[in-house]
């Protein structure tokens, strides 16, 4: 019964939820933030150096996190990312929101991911929304990627402040989206208008982004109201996901502060 | 002797030129920009699937490259990436250019990198330009990234139309852009002037990144003749390079084409 199970889509109640956490600026957003209980902290011998590490240690003395400094080779054994700058702290899963409160928000900015599977790339999105002011992310529990210590390293603390909703498909969240009254943006590089020209950017909005390289689904494209592109001045024909979503987050950002 | 050389800096005449390029992607605008000779394509043995891997072949076949169907472990074993998907190939060196040829481009807009070190970041920087319609980018020799598999691959095929250009720093390159009459216009979290307000921004002007992490050196920020930020609407302080890149290049696009 368990053959039948895609290797992909990890059980509901075992998905990474950033209970481990690598690197100074992921580790220091955990620990400001104060959203979530850390009860573990593991520092290198020698990562002593830095403001970086000096504050992460205030940090997890004020909130009384176990403190061990462990040599460097114990870190890079237990380390899920390639970097873990000598620092891993081990915390409560993070707090995850339903999809409806935060399409409810009568200020609400969501970026939506439908099939983007590099951690990298999904942290990065996050690192973008959250220093745009989205107020929120739609991540689907199937054929993505989950919180693990790579997408809380790429999103450099960011996941610490924005509220994470997982949904089971986004076509079927982007319909509720518009029966609240939200409207669905869709970028793509294909889209029909200008992202400048976008008239919705300072109403309820989902921010729609696809897969790295095949971009929106079907499904997702036929409940966007609309889509969106970035206009291309180059021979290249299209931005990666990542810097794509900095663009469209910004600039959303813009419109909405303006 | 050898031993006082700095492992982050390779000998110049050995230095990363693109000369392996793997992914889809990135093979495909090496062999349809016919900037440089390609000598042999290895493509995986079950790599025959999609349109991207039909077109490669025909573009191959059309400029009379070597094509060598081989088991995908041989692949495997002779990529420098992750994920080559099936597809190697190997070519002349990338043509680079000298800075003040780049400079005295009347629609001069460069990209100088200062202190990048991942290669995902670069590669990632390079295809944002590139879609931007930035005319070059100039990158330092020393304690530096070269144009590796892994940038290649992250610039999707950016850098076989992107000018580039080595320097041996690049503060001393922005001397010689100023003398030359280009704008330098630095970009930094915490920069004095909104990009949005960046009046130069379609004058000729070299826009300068800083290293991950730390920003823009002392040296280089000293030799801007502003310093812009990117609003920021959350608690991160920050976007990554890459993104911050693509926030810019995109803006500075936009300007110059309205």
């Amino acid at each position: 019964m368990t053959a039948r199970r895609r290797p992909t889509e990890p059980k509901r109640e075992r998905r990474d939820l950033a209970q481990q956490v690598e690197g100074r600026r992921a580790v220091r957003e955990l620990l400001a933030a104060r959203r979530r209980r850390t009860h573990d902290l593991w520092l290198s011998n020698d990562a002593d150096d830095g403001a970086v590490v000096a504050e992460i240690v205030e940090l997890a003395e004020a909130a009384g996190v176990r403190i061990r400094r462990v040599p460097a080779d114990q870190i890079d054994r237990r380390a899920r990312t390639g970097s873990p700058q000598g620092v891993v702290a081990f915390a409560a899963p993070l707090p995850t929101n339903d999809v409806d409160d935060l399409l409810g928000d009568p200020r609400a900015f969501l970026v939506a991911l439908d099939g983007v599977t590099d951690p990298q790339n999904l942290g990065a999105v996050m690192r973008s929304a959250e220093t745009a002011g989205a107020t929120g992310i739609v991540l689907p529990t199937h054929r993505a990627v989950g919180l693990t210590p790579a997408v809380a390293k790429a999103a450099a603390g960011a996941l610490e402040y924005l509220p994470v909703a997982f949904v089971s498909g986004v076509p079927g969240a982007l319909d509720r989206a518009r029966r609240a009254g939200v409207w669905c943006a869709g970028l793509d590089a294909d889209g029909e208008q200008s992202l400048y020209e976008l008239s919705v950017a300072d109403a309820p909005l989902v921010l729609v982004l696809g897969a790295e390289g095949s971009g929106l689904s079907r499904l997702a494209r036929a409940r966007c109201d609309v889509v969106a592109s970035i206009p291309m001045h180059g021979h290249i024909a299209s931005l990666n996901v990542s810097a794509a979503a900095a663009v469209a987050c910004t600039e959303i950002a813009r419109r909405r502060a303006g």
